[in-house]
């Protein structure tokens, strides 16, 4: 008998009304998966791009929405050994987050530090991990060097900001309001960028005595390349981890060499299940501590009942949050 | 009294014919530098940018012509701790190896194995330090990947494949006429491609069973930019050195995020003496170990002696030379 469970997938691509709460089976759990009652969701732009039809799930993954989760190990596998039921956790997955009850691979959950709730502990998953892999690992950041992060007040943004923060680097973050360069500079930034008003490369170059940041992380894409390219400091680093205006465009990649750069960039989606798992056990070494110690805290735009999760996409669409969007799925005792 | 050494410089730009062997004062010896008589110098690509007026020595350096030679130190600054007069030494410089005297820091140099002659050893340093730094550096090209190196019967080609089947790699050369292809063969590549007959994407696909070479070593620019990121594999890494046939072109970066790729790139010339030292440190303990026990061997395409500079040059510019092509020096005992 399979079991069934409340679930949020797109009904069509489209607007935040092709969103739709529907009870779906409940995926079958191997022998290191965990099925978790979900008390939080966190929303990420992946799942706009999902609901538009353009970021399909991958093979073998359901379509049901949703990329991280938080709650409560409800039963385990015969082979799982990392969490007994009862225990709260946090985790990524390849989708189905957006539900009352989810499977997860054991490997790649992480336990909540006690000092924080589900909401907060919902909103971890894919910009944590997103972050140390893409500014920590692939792009090297290390204490004492500066990170450029273009879009300081997003879920990716801010986690980015307080990282490399606690971490020992000077941030400059991009925004593009001034009540949102305000809010990069509470979330920790040392410099905030209105890019509307100024040219960010000059900014930059200015904030840094002409040397460039040693680390951009980017998700604009294509109109910034080329400007990444010739503002990074030489030996710099420039981590791509989305390309929200496009991939394409005409470039000259002489920084490369005569800087010799590095530019790199990923998606965690589609990443092996061994390879999440090795990000997870980084997590739990260099930045659950942080989260413990509060020295690094996801910020939480807005929390929406798991019912009005067409609200909490507007939310998004509306491009006015600062942090993360969360869903909170209530149940019966 | 400033001591003189017959050099060869580049009066004016152009072709092998603006290349005088004049008598140059020998820079100033720092308390870390070395004397060295000069043996053998290599000629290299980038010595042919400096006579065509399109790579000029970095600031501070002499415009002597010349990255790389073996010689004998003659004298030592009061500084230098690891070689004494005598000690038979190759190195990278930044200019000044086609001399018969040359100004090096001991910290670049590199003692030359007892089995290795001067030719050999000075058609060493630059190929070497450059394959090491960027394919194994920051490609991070390890044991079971594959490599594909274009252009592979260059210095720079012929020498990583050398090094990446030493150390268990398999190897894929492109080159542009089935002579060269065989050379690559002969020199150790598991697999060539006549790119002038074949598409070299769609076989070194052939040849990885679909999944592309995990490291690419390019020196061919723009004309290739997109084609290697298409054909790389998930994970993979392209490391750029030159861009001989440009820098500039449209490309779609969409493969670096979905395929988690590292683009990165470098040149030896303009980097940090304290750089130039760590990369020497490596390859004494990674590389000079091979060359010792002739598991790895500079492949010589052809010896000048050092008044016949200018048809050195001609060789390179005839682009049919396989290998290697040095400069040797005659001193009087």
């Amino acid at each position: 008998m399979t079991e069934m469970t409340r679930s949020v997938i797109a009904d069509g691509a489209g607007g935040s009304d092709v969103l739709r709460i529907v009870e779906r089976p409940l995926p079958a759990c191997g022998p290191n998966e965990m099925i978790v009652r979900v008390h939080a969701a966190g929303i990420n732009r992946p799942d706009v791009m999902q609901r538009q039809g353009n970021y399909p799930p991958p093979p073998g993954a359901t379509d049901v929405l949703g990329l991280e989760l938080a709650g409560t190990v409800e039963s385990v596998g015969e082979a799982v050994t990392r969490f007994a039921p009862g225990a709260r956790v946090m985790a990524l997955v390849a989708s189905g987050a957006y539900a009352e009850r989810a499977v997860v691979h054991e490997d790649v959950a992480i336990g909540i530090p006690d000092a924080m709730g589900f909401v907060e502990a919902g909103a971890v998953p894919e910009t944590y991990f997103t972050v140390w892999s893409n500014v920590f690992e692939r792009a090297g950041l290390v204490s004492g060097e500066t990170l450029l992060v273009h879009g300081g007040t997003s879920g990716i943004g801010s986690t980015a900001i307080q990282l490399a923060k606690a971490r020992g680097s000077t941030v400059i973050a991009t925004a593009g309001t001034d009540e949102k360069c305000d809010a990069c500079v509470k979330i920790g930034a040392d410099h905030a960028i209105n890019y509307r008003k100024a040219d960010f490369v000059e900014e930059a170059r200015r904030l840094t005595d002409g040397r460039g940041p040693d680390v951009i992380l980017d998700m604009v894409g294509a109109p910034y390349f080329q400007r990444n390219l010739d503002l990074v400091a030489v030996d710099g680093r420039i981590a791509q981890i989305a390309f929200q205006y496009g991939s394409k465009a005409e470039l000259d990649l002489g920084p490369l060499l005569f800087k010799r750069l590095t530019l790199t960039g990923s998606t965690l989606r589609a990443r092996p299940v061994a390879m999440k798992a090795r990000l997870a056990r980084a997590l739990e070494e260099n930045v659950v501590p942080l989260l413990a110690r509060k020295e690094a805290w996801p910020i939480i735009d807005s929390v929406f009942p798991f019912d009005q999760v067409a609200r909490a996409h507007e939310r998004m669409d509306g491009g006015n949050h600062v942090g993360k969007i969360v869903l909170t799925m209530t149940h019966e005792a």
